[in-house]
């Protein structure tokens, strides 16, 4: 690859050792899931395309530029790489996107509705701007969709009226972003806890 | 910080351990939770506002006084030290107090109930002064609350006509404390055993 | 401790061992569960009383004799002692005995009834002389009870009727045993599987 | 045992670590499940009957060939050799086979139905020939059987209807193969996702 920029192995082993810990909770089953990173100069690691998210190693982390191009010759980056490049763009504040794909987030999201609301717990805190268990959220559910370039637009479209750090796809799972690795994990099992609450209170027909 | 105690390296290595331990079960995701343990003269060893409590080090654990004012330069103690220091003062007996936030805890506290009873579990054996499963113990439920004043002094009131070691904020989990943090851990254990069994008697409709 | 018999560290590192494992899965919560092995002479290695299993080290495995009397001066062992001589004195082919304390033997055994009946399961192979799916299985559940003698009582009369090598307590767990320590594990794995699928099939309707 | 070929070690490890792995998760319990890799010469290596599937050690796998007779001197394979056997004698290109004992598995295969479909998922991409989760994949469920020749022949009669690399036993689990270990366990992890999905639906009454 193109020389990798100086904190490119310290960038790659945080994604390493959240695709573990994500992999333990079942977040990212049978290679789903992706993860990304800022590096210097708009450049990013990715995790490449297709390799099992719970055993990454440094290999499995690629170098692409900020419109997703691949700069490590002969790897292909994920899929969805072009849902990760858009948030870069859009906010120079972000420097990682995180994508998990857990049995809740999938079932919650395919329920038809577009979002999904939550509030009065304590947890909701956990995201930049909230100071109060005593709000509602609103996690956008979008429809799913092979075609990237459409489902980019679709997620573009929400961001303008989207406070909260995440949304989830239908039937596909969660992305959410923050300012390091270590705050859009922070972001990533907040969801997971607020979709399992939701999940458990309306079992129990609350 | 001022000079630590002797023990206080072995009471922050008992924390950094339920921490890890109950970041595994998931009962404090997204940095929720915090633990503290008395030191001698009153003074306690608490966990610094914000850090990740499944990956705690002793540079996480800070030195506090017996009314929650900080004792380590430049660092802040949970926003909740005193839903702690109200424990201490109450009884000088209690060596340990740990505040736990897992999905059963958070869902049963939601329900609008201001108690939850439990009756006929073995388990209940845990807590002291229960010698048989064949009695109801209560669990308090108190209004979540921003301002910890208020929330502290709502805590206190209750204690008096409490006899079980721990009770529940509404969406926001559990505090149980003992005389020492074994003694806190096996309270947490055993008050999260016995909300999965009621939240799993109420999802069969027994 | 009287002079231990040559396989105490052995079957005391067995107890160990299954400890770790069945805490991981969350079936002895909170110090419950106790587990003893056969040793030489009708002598046995059994659970210190309150130890936490999950964490047990060779100083919590004592030495008591065929009638429950410690051998291991100053220690007392499990209050349910009796509950494991009592197998022991009936079949000189068990070699181990197991209690574990899950959510689902606890809830399952909770309700009122006085058995649990399962059928076509391929794992009812694990029991001795099943072999087949195509057969019902039957778990009696007792009342609980403080007083160990009345309790044994009632555990020595359903024996003479049962085939399956368990039993229910209920609102306090699963005995089971076996030709060793390995076999005895297999039981609770195959047990707690059947409880687990039980559960889940109340739940969808089935 | 017959000289091992070469790569016997190789392939034994790799089954080694997906027992590990899916006892972890609880899909292998009580030594159930079993898994073979296809070595040179149509010879497999298989895990020998009733050995406990977490904690497999070489001496755990043995040789057959490609009938399921044992080339291991004093070893018998797994009971269900003959549902290996089948699919690699079917077709070449598949050189691992892994079966599964899950209880979301268990359950769903009890429900008298013939098969499971499952459709918008993200995950079905997994299998071989799906591009978009805009499709609906069938799972086949067969009755379960104690007589092997039997049970092999409902098998082969519904592969020449499935294009989905699985099928589930009543009351018994899961069947999946590829053309690597790890392709047939990344199939495992598929369907053991969509299952969960699955069981979460119906429980949520979606």
């Amino acid at each position: 690859m193109q020389q990798a920029p100086p904190d490119f192995s310290v960038k790659a082993q945080q994604l390493i050792e959240v695709g573990r810990f994500f992999f333990e909770r079942g977040w990212v089953p049978a290679t789903s899931g992706n993860f990304s990173a800022r590096l210097d100069d708009d450049r990013l690691a990715i995790t490449v395309s297709g390799r099992h998210k719970g055993r990454l190693g440094e290999a499995d982390i690629m170098l692409v530029d900020g419109q997703g191009q691949s700069l490590s010759a002969g790897r292909k980056p994920s899929a969805e790489t072009l849902l990760h490049t858009l948030l870069y763009r859009r906010d120079p504040d972000i420097r990682a996107v995180l994508h998990t794909h857990s049995v809740n987030a999938t079932v919650l999201s395919k329920t038809g509705r577009t979002e999904l609301r939550l509030r009065d717990y304590e947890v909701q805190k956990a995201f930049p701007g909230i100071d109060s268990h005593d709000c509602e959220i609103t996690v956008p559910i979008i429809p799913n969709d092979q075609d990237m370039e459409r489902l980019a637009d679709r997620v573009v479209e929400l961001l303008d009226r989207q406070p909260i750090p995440g949304y989830l796809i239908a039937g596909h799972g969660l992305y959410t972003w923050g300012n390091s690795v270590d705050d859009a994990c922070r972001h990533i099992e907040a969801f997971e806890f607020l979709f399992e609450c939701e999940v458990l209170t309306r079992r129990l027909g609350q």
